[in-house]
């Protein structure tokens, strides 16, 4: 009967003693095992924080580039109106993402738009249209496993870039009201929802669309928008003779452009390897090493382009190479191999010389080579995709298909063309409406009196460089 | 018996097994699980020590962006000064702070000050002033988990943003000499008294004063050291009539001081964000947002209140609405909403157009509206936090009580009231103490004829664009 | 019987439990945390990615810094020269340095230059010069756990830096070409062989030469080629009299100059902390700490220095100084406490301005000062890390013998000399070379006619202010 009952009791003791390790119910190592994983995958959400914020301010720092590349390629007369234009314009991006375009572009929707969480008013916790610090109903975002109000920040410096493009061609002439209205139009309403196609988890996405980093999303996007408003503006006074042939009106200050041009190569580093959303290690390295390969690339091109067609290298043309360079590998910064990057770049850099010299002979009055760096990139860029994407890929979730140079079909460059063209379209025509109801209302070009003297006294009510004999500041 | 012995051994071992599990003596899983929660912990530090700087890097790059906001907004013939001053003060704030200021704003001591750990001279190793490389004798720093090599260079460069507020206010005037050693009490003596009262749990911070990145601790104390040398040195020549009114002295470059603010705006998604002193995701995106939600509502609103008071929107009115919105979130930041945020930004945008145009009315001469910015905008950020405070809580171990317009008490903003308004008094009599003494003793104003021809001539035997014609430079 | 049978499925089930917790096969707990320690060793990857590729962006960004500086402290008539020689040499560096130079350094050779992994073109993956994502036949740098395309990266944009350095020294009357095909040649050969002495594993590391981030493999390189170059050019026109006394040639923006110096001072919390390439928590907020207090210390012992002797504290020395106190530093700034760093700088600081003024007097022309920064204050800062280094040791796998005046004995600093000196004469005749046969071949200089009206018209056809009064743009 002893033996039994202890025998019993030794049963009962081994059961609970296997149990402990094999049964459903933790143990303390096994409670203790998952807490530290759970540790573990904290520290992969704070280093991918770290670098999703990091990145973003990089790039919001690009709005600086901007601002003296636009302001160096144009006159001193106009330099207080460049630098209020783009610095107002990240201020308006700021207010009209955060108020509608966010929602537009991120929330749940249909194809063509989103509709839910359009006011983010209250932010990620006690907003009706947020159910979670970190996805809400923002499901094409859900893949980024940093917090909502990181993703917000990195994708509203993303939408303030395409407005600042638009803010170069129109320079010299326009109103600046006119250009504000447009602003918000763009960064509430155009911006969003081409980007809700790509980005957004909409039609262009679902068909097999591929931009890694916004060559399209943000550039060609901007560049559309730019060309329509140089269009409908018309040239600055003085650009164009009588016979038609261009005056070249030189920059303010070449230091100020070469300021801005590494300012935003710098803030690149950010737009492109930050476009993981991820602090994934080899991925960032590779992208940081194409972008960089491309715009070197791109430099040296422009580079010798320009030294053969204009017999001596123009400052402008390098620095827009570099650009162009840069722009051209954001879509497929991640998905090509370093020697597909120095390709992209180089192309670009020739491009770019030779659309500058060729708008400016087709009438169209851009002081920056806005839209030869952004519509014309941005195209090339995202249509090098279906060119030169070959593994080994690096970030983010997808992969396009092999591109048409490495073995891969018709099928994904032509998807990528039709992608530029239908959102070429649809930029366009809406910025050239938007444009012209302007025109026809309250106006959008300053006065011939106004432009001559100057849009700094006659915007602004105020010199650039008041200490300084000037030739345009009379 | 056998049975019996078999018995006797199968619960000696059963009695093992159990204690190989529940037991104190670890096992090797166990001994590994320590291991890896050790690393884990590492991995915070080291994601918190990245975090803070990278952060202090970015306010660090806050010197230039005053160097050039102060350059830009003041005449051609005082720029070297300008530049010489902002850059040699950080310097010394460098120098004073590590040899003095550290351990009084830090160190342990009593309710009014630190005074251990002041000779920092030789880190945290081998110093009799610290214990270890992570604590050492600064108690009220123990809460962040960064090395003490981290914190005191966040702290720095903290500290070196008070003394270039001063340098603004008394630009185109005042001695290099006096400057300087003002800086150097600033930096040493001043600072980190009122420092410690709030971050260095002092009375302040005992009392329930709440200053999350320094609207009151870095940017009033600032203004107000600032506004007692524009007031002992009185105006510019030429600044006020005889009638009293105010003249316009246009700065030289409204290039250099757009450049200026988008790298203050750029530095203080270090300055905010990283005053977590730690990498907690949710919390530093979340202050990323309401601090750039401020800086936009602020530059919206001051553009609209000087398009309608003068007529135009000044550009400089813009740049410091900006300026003014971000140090108004600067203390409030972790703690309010976006949607608080933004109204606190676009009150400030306010303020600032209003004060400029007051301040100078009033005869005290601040070439660049520091007294404004920082002045104004710090008391009011900081009253906002006993107005605006409200969950979600972001950053920090510690949450002031819920705001007035929360349904908070009144003792909240009563008490942010008084430390505001203290600290005022104290930095306001001794500053002005220490700007009279240097006044009786070596003066701290420059001759008429040298503040005629510029003192770039006069302090320094050089001209700052030396190539051009400038109407100042002669 | 029953009761046997019972003790042993009872000693069977004891030995599985036993078993289950000290065998060697794996238990369910056991495999994972296998995982969980690699997914924390992961998570020291990612940091240390992070961190290394944020310190490689802000070294990048000192390409602006040098810009700005070599063209503030130039004149109006050359700044579009300057900024387009310090533009394109960047791009130069990113490809012949991903070309050529990264295989030459850091390859797998022998001891004098590495010859594997010389054509990095199609990255880690496929190309048969590197195996594996993170070491390929790069041994020298398998201490660092980054990928192979993070090391990459950081260590180009030091090659750049190297480059930008000559750029400043030959300004003003070099042909642009000429210049280019230099830089070519410093990056793909002349830097990469020093370097793999030194960081590549060759004879001058086996033989205990220590230089943490660069005094002598960035620094002093780049100073040597630049005093090679300075002198086989000749001076500017009107520099000096016939009676050989120097006459200034004052920098057209001293604004700009300032720009510059704190991008650079900004860049440097990336060179020297980031030279750990690795996000270890003490050592990075340490070696920030010891680099700011040298940069501090040169600026005031500079200012200190100047104004004594030049009787009012000059800008452009002022700037020099916080150049030198970094340059000092960055050899021996993991290495030496914070007190040996102030001294570090300020000798760096005197020794900027003694120089600057010696090497006027000698003949040299070197319009930027940037043979007295680089190369004086790169032989001084190797030097000193013989003379001061000292534990706590900080950054990196191996530490050098304590220094001379810590109690170690002459060996070490003897070690530095040999290797300063011959680093210095072996780059000096190369580089001097490489200057006289281009001279003998394309020439190197412009003509006196267009140096008279300076190189922007001459070489680019372009002004670079042409809004602007200028005296030297005619």
């Amino acid at each position: 009967m002893k033996t039994r009952s202890t025998l019993i009791t030794l049963i009962v003791m081994l059961i609970m003693c296997s149990a402990a390790l094999y049964a459903e119910e933790p143990t303390v190592p096994e409670i203790r095992l998952a807490d530290i994983q759970a540790a573990v995958a904290n520290q992969q959400i704070i280093a991918d924080t770290l670098w999703v914020l990091i990145a973003a301010v990089l790039v919001f720092f690009m709005n600086l580039g901007f601002a003296m590349v636009e302001s160096g390629l144009q006159q001193a007369k106009n330099s207080v109106n460049i630098s209020a234009k783009n610095f107002i314009v990240f201020a308006i991006a700021s207010l009209s993402f955060w108020f509608i375009g966010w929602g537009l572009m991120f929330g749940d929707g249909n194809a063509f738009m989103g509709y839910r969480g359009l006011w983010m008013l209250s932010g990620p916790d006690n907003s009706p249209a947020t159910g979670s610090a970190y996805q809400g109903v923002y499901s094409a975002l859900n893949w980024a496993g940093v917090p909502l109000f990181a993703k917000f920040f990195f994708q509203l410096v993303f939408c303030a870039t395409a407005a600042t493009i638009v803010s170069g061609a129109v320079g010299g002439r326009i109103k600046l009201i006119a250009f504000l209205i447009f602003s918000v139009l763009l960064t509430a309403i155009i911006y969003p929802i081409t980007g809700h196609w790509i980005w957004g988890g909409g039609w262009l996405a679902q068909r097999g669309f591929w931009d890694f980093a916004g060559s399209t999303v943000v550039h060609s996007v901007g560049g559309w928008a730019a060309l329509a408003g140089a269009i409908v503006l018309g040239p600055r006074l003085g650009k164009y003779n009588p016979d038609g042939s261009p005056n070249p009106i030189p920059g303010h200050s070449m230091t100020l452009a070469t300021l801005g041009v590494f300012i935003l190569w710098f803030g690149w580093f950010g737009f492109n390897p930050g476009s993981t959303m991820a602090a994934s290690a080899t991925d960032i390295a590779r992208i940081a090493v194409t972008t960089n390969l491309a715009a070197a690339a791109g430099t040296i091109s422009a580079t010798i382009i320009a030294w053969i067609t204009l017999g001596k290298p123009d400052l402008s043309m390098i620095l827009n190479g570099a650009l162009a360079g840069l722009v051209a590998i954001t879509a497929p910064c991640s998905w090509v191999s370093p020697g597909g990057a120095i390709i992209i770049g180089a192309v670009a850099g020739v491009l770019v010389v030779i659309f500058v010299l060729a708008i400016d002979r087709w009438g169209i009055d851009d002081p920056v080579g806005a839209i030869s760096v952004h519509l014309v990139n941005g195209v090339w860029g995202t249509l090098a995709v279906g060119l030169f994407a070959a593994p080994p890929w690096a970030g983010g979730q997808n992969q396009p298909p092999v591109g048409l140079f490495y073995g891969g079909g018709i099928l994904s460059f032509a998807n990528q063309l039709v992608g530029v063209v239908i959102v070429g379209v649809f930029v366009f025509i809406l910025s050239w409406i938007i444009w012209v109801i302007l025109h026809a209302t309250m106006g959008i070009r300053v006065s011939r009196e106004e432009e001559l003297r100057g849009l700094d006294i006659g915007e602004h009510g105020m010199e650039g460089y008041p200490d300084f004999e000037s030739y345009t500041m009379k």
